[in-house]
């Protein structure tokens, strides 16, 4: 039996705390035995009440311990726990894992997804990624990581901070382009739900198709006029400006295939 | 009966083709009279070849054309039709109503989706934007684009534009994210594969959710350290420098709340 602690309580923690009770491959035998928060209520209609504490002093012994707290508190409340040499991972994607504090065995358990309190995930596809300093522990890590998900990674630090880094060009920045979106479509009095079976599409086919093979639009086609007309046609100085560095950039790309 | 005649045979043409034959409101009396294609074979897959044709001169009566060709094809096609006041629509999002010949009565049917030949799509879910210059038209372009989908909208040339021009930045430039993302993940040994959940989770969120409620990441959260970070980390120019103008414009928005 491999006793998980989660510390934590936000989004990620509260996702994790879920699916540790409710592994999709119950033949790992995996326990969560206790879970930190700072206030118990806030995990208080997820886990038995008795298995969590807001005291450092009271956690029980365990074989990995996951900090799931906010980026900036990762390296404070490792160094609060009051143990030696045991597994304590983070869940960050863009915190070092030297970070954590040395007194004990450091690893990263990084989930690679955005996260919405509240909103069922299936973590069985959410992919994992795991980094430990030593052999062993990575094996723990990926038992660990495997009785919830199917897509398990070793990743290192220098990569992870790319899928960071990627992470945000993917996810926040296309939610941006949104938002822009949304933005013309208001001046204009366009309802932006007309846009959603095309973003939709975009995406269906990214997940069969490269980003290259998936490009189109005037900037791939080189068709100077029609952008011209969207250039002429912006009026807000900062959509001005993003559309002319993507036509742009996807130009650029263009001329090195 | 309404007749309809298609003229063209690329993407959009041949996904009409298919969805004017196999129309999801059998309902209405639709019924595809006549294909034009420069070259006869390049729909022989889609229609009977007696209802194909290579020469102007033999177009068929109909209620209404539409011409689905090349953007910059448009005016001469419409220009090479040898009869007078008919409806005559194309299906550019860019292109203006007043580029047809003025010969015919002129519309614009214009199914907001991006199509990839030989890939099937669900035309009842593709919403379809018209225009025309007088309300008979529009009653009949309304019911023609009612027989192949749900979703249909009055949008006049100006709406239109506005909806071209955010196209390009939801479908276009959300790829051009997705090809700076691979680049990043080659450069550092990463598949790609690792972000297509999130690149799905992120577009299941703007399915329910509005841009600015979906907006995550550590632009929208002032998150400097993070920032400066990523930006060290960056090593191509180019996408140091989108990486940059986008952080901006999360954040200049985030004030504007
Ligand atoms: N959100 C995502 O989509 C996502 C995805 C992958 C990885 N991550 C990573 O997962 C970790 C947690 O992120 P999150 O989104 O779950 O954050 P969150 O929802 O903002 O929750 C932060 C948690 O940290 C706790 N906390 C903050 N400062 C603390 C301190 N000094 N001592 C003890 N607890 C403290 C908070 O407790 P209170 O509730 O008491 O304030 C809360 O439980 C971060 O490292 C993040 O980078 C997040
Ligand atoms: N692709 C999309 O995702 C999409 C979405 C919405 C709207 N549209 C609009 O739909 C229209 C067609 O686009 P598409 O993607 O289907 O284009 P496409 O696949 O490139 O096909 C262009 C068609 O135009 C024909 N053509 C070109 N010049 C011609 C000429 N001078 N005389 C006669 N035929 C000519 C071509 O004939 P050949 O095959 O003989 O060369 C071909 O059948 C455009 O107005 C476009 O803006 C496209």
């Amino acid at each position: 039996m491999i006793k998980v602690v989660i510390i934590g309580s936000g989004n990620v923690a509260q996702h994790l705390i879920a699916a540790f009770q409710n592994p999709h491959r119950p033949g790992t035998e995996i326990e969560l035995v206790q879970v930190y928060s700072r206030q118990i209520k806030s995990v208080s209609h997820l886990i038995d009440l008795e298995k969590v504490t807001n005291n450092f002093n009271t956690l029980v012994e365990a074989d990995i311990y996951i900090i799931s707290v906010s980026d900036d508190a990762i390296a404070e409340v490792s160094s609060n726990l009051a143990f030696k040499n045991r597994l304590v991972v983070h869940t960050s994607g863009s915190v070092s894992l030297h970070a954590l504090d040395e007194n004990n065995r450091r690893g990263v358990f990084y989930p690679l997804q955005t996260f919405t309190k509240n909103k069922v995930v299936d973590f069985n596809i959410i992919p994992i990624c795991l980094e430990s300093e030593n052999g062993i522990d990575y094996e723990l890590l990926d038992k660990v990581a495997k009785s919830i998900s199917g897509t398990v990674y070793a990743i290192n630090s220098e990569q992870r901070k790319a899928l960071h880094v990627v992470a945000v060009f993917v996810n926040n920045f296309t939610n941006h382009l949104y938002q822009i979106g949304q933005e013309i479509c208001q001046e204009h009095q366009v309802p932006f739900e007309i846009l959603r079976p095309l973003i939709a599409e975009t995406v269906r086919k990214i997940m069969v198709l490269s980003p290259q093979e998936a490009q189109t639009g005037p900037a791939k086609r080189n068709d100077t006029s029609t952008i011209e007309a969207h250039e002429a046609f912006l009026s807000n100085e900062n959509h001005l400006t993003i559309y002319k560095i993507l036509t742009q950039s996807i130009q650029e790309n263009g001329k090195k295939l």
